[in-house]
């Protein structure tokens, strides 16, 4: 325990050094979605294989048919169990960029109304403050002790935003390399600023992109409004029709495989100190929208959902255009739970738009990713030495929680190397992931470090 | 008679002189409706004034809050009538940039697969080779003869596809100037290829844009799926539920005032030579998608419509973001018959929005632009005259025909200057008005310029 607290120290002197090198990380554009930043990925990419090769990982930048992953294997043998860490370099797109306080790529640390220190770009909490956590936590036993408590290799992705197209295959393909004994994924969150979580139920996720089309072309709405159909009015009857007033799926069979419930998750649910009028509150709503009858935390970690993630057809730039467009778009994605299987909820969804898809108009579909939901049969002693872990360093224990969000990698790490994910994160419900001005809250960022520290450590202790 | 003889040879002479100058003026990017565009529309104003002030008319290019009028008189006193031209410089926006064959601002005269020739460009037809139809008819005239046959003023807008904020200021302030015996309005279409139309009927316009807000800041669907408001599916709920199954618009009191289409009327139009199956088969489609039990000429002439002209909100660049927008936009618009109000159809619309608004989000309307519907009782001796004059030109009668498009300046000059208005134009269907490739038959320009040479020895005919 001394060396811990060596650790600890060593981390808590060197946190402006910390600060500095998540700072070079997050001015790298690494927008994954986005075809004009590859380079800037790459970027990212190499930045991060000559870190971890300073802290004497065998490391490297390796190709794929996308943006590249990075892995390194601690070169030194630090003993069982060995671990694969997982995070992403890659970030979300900006826009709307004029709602930035400051240019999304510039990292500040700001002090917020309230007191706080917040780190300030795209990226400082999804997923490279997070990341950062455990490689800064690395670095510091490293330094102190010479080696790691435990044997980790770390696997680092460049296309979690973007579906991870390249992610199976590559795990496919260097199987017995990243198959480890078990893994451990920094992108979740905590329960709130003083209480970490673990996660171990997740969503999954389908996307799909909707394409209609009516008239072989733009039509003035004066020579054949009327007469010419617009897919807009098409997409809309679609998308209206998807849910009933109590908030329910319509989908044919959506609901198979979903579930109740087991009362005791339900009841350790209930005793979470979570308002749902807070919750919703903090982004300017008061009424939840969900399945009408479920609480929020049912709704948004244990209910599957459809939601619109964008839309665009027609005339959409300053003043007006009276066109009947041709054609009419829309983004839509499903969060799965339970036994849900993605490819069958993406062909009922295919089924249900065609049957309202008038006769001379055509729909073309474009699938974005698939993954099932997870909940992890995790009662062994990995979670258990981390939950000591956490209570250790935050005074509190850990909430065991769902999560609303896939992390397809946790599912492919289960179904293709047999591996489950220890995911611990401390992300916070106001860090604005994915939107405007996101940021990550020094004491995530610091805390974060300490903990993995901490969960090192308590995962090299043997039998206890 | 042989001086109109040989103004008719002056323009079948000059037909390349015509085309040169037209397509000076087609490569003037005056897109109205993108303020980047602001200097472009002036270049065209200043254009065409100086080419009527060298057809030796009094011309001048009079500022208002936008794009600038364009107004010349005549400096020859030519006799009675005395008749005003209207016509507009502006052009819609070119997006979808990517489906134009060539660039829309570089003009040329290509040869379609069934022989006809072509102008193509942005404004071919609409409205750039309508109105220099009648400033080349203007030209052979004074060539020839050294002056028209009636008295000509002519005004040209910069601001007609985007709502024409300025007209009715400009008529109001300079009522006197512009207030002639008749209106010559030249932005309608022919019946087809063969037969010219008088057009005596037009929809009356509204423009209204939706914005609704749900959360304060795009949220990520997966922490916030289930139970946030998705804004999205708010906007889909409300288009949705503008039409019913039977294609008619369930806002209530919508049809007040619509009436049905007098027996005569009917009557002729059904002796048209037009084919619902060819008429949207030309396009594409092939149901009608109007009210049932309309035909389509009723459907786009005399029946009001709502049509959502574009739609945004959300991810709609590649890829995929699983984000539930703050906002979701819609630009709608109505086309009104008979006696609907302009203000009353928005209100209501505005009413119908409201109530279909969750308790714990927002909306906001954005006017753009409101216009009546007219119908022109017009059985006086001008219309006679014209139609004489387009019967010799074509080789037969011109065509009564509705229009489905408002052209606003058409009520203000009824309304505000008590006149009538003559609307003759040469646009064809296919023409692509308001789409990529847009263009104008080379027989519609060569037919136009000969019609209104035509027209106004016509209407200089006295007592006949």
């Amino acid at each position: 325990m001394g060396t811990l607290k060596e650790v600890l120290h060593e981390i808590d002197n060197g946190i402006d050094n910390s600060l500095d090198r998540l700072f070079d990380l997050l001015r790298i554009e690494s927008i994954s979605t986005d075809p004009a930043y590859k380079d800037r990925c790459r970027a990212a990419a190499d930045w991060l294989a000559l870190e971890l090769s300073a802290m004497d990982f065998d490391a490297s930048v390796r190709p794929t048919g996308g943006h590249p992953m990075v892995v390194g294997h601690d070169r030194a043998d630090a003993g069982k169990p060995h671990a694969l860490f997982y995070g992403h370099y890659d970030v979300q797109p900006v826009d709307p960029l004029a709602e930035w306080n400051a240019p999304p790529f510039e990292p500040s640390l700001t002090t917020a109304a309230d007191g706080t220190k917040q780190i300030r770009a795209r990226g400082a909490c999804d997923d490279k403050g997070q990341l950062m956590t455990f490689v800064e936590a690395c670095r510091a036993w490293k330094a102190v002790a010479g080696s790691l408590p435990i044997q980790i290799s770390i696997l680092l992705e460049g296309e979690e935003e973007s579906g991870s197209p390249n992610l199976e295959p590559f795990l496919t393909a260097n199987a017995d390399e990243l198959r480890r004994d078990l893994a451990l994924v920094c992108d979740t969150g905590m329960w709130d600023r003083g209480q970490p979580a673990i996660t171990t139920m997740l969503r999954g996720l389908v996307g799909e992109e909707v394409i209609i089309t009516a008239a072989n072309r733009d039509l003035h709405s004066g020579g054949f409004g009327g007469a010419a159909r617009n897919p807009l009015h098409v997409l809309a009857d679609v998308l209206a029709a998807v849910h009933d007033t109590g908030g329910r799926v319509t989908i044919p069979d959506f609901y198979e495989g979903v579930g109740e419930l087991p009362a005791d998750i339900k009841e350790q649910w209930a005793a979470l100190d979570f308002d749902d009028g807070e919750f919703l509150g903090d982004v300017g709503l008061s009424i939840p929208a969900g399945e009408s009858g479920r609480s929020v935390l049912e709704q948004i970690w244990a209910r599957p959902t459809c939601e619109v993630n964008g839309i665009s057809g027609g005339y959409t730039g300053d003043g007006f255009k009276t066109v009947i467009p041709s054609k009419a778009t829309a983004k839509v994605s499903f969060r799965l739970v339970g036994d849900q299987d993605p490819d069958r909820i993406r062909e009922r969804f295919r089924t249900f738009v065609r049957e309202r898809i008038p006769a001379d108009c055509s729909v073309e579909f474009r699938p974005h990713g698939a993954s099932p939901a997870l909940r992890l049969p995790f009662d062994g002693p990995y979670l258990q030495r981390a939950r000591r872990a956490l209570a250790d360093e935050w005074g509190t224990a850990p909430a065991i929680s769902g999560g609303g969000g896939s992390i397809p990698v946790v599912g492919a790490f289960k179904r293709l190397l047999g591996m489950d994910s220890l995911m611990i994160g401390f992300a916070l419900d106001d860090d604005r992931v994915h939107s405007p001005n996101e940021k990550y809250n020094l004491s995530s960022f610091h805390g974060g470090i300490r903990s993995w520290a901490r969960v090192l450590a308590a995962l090299g202790e043997e039998g206890r």
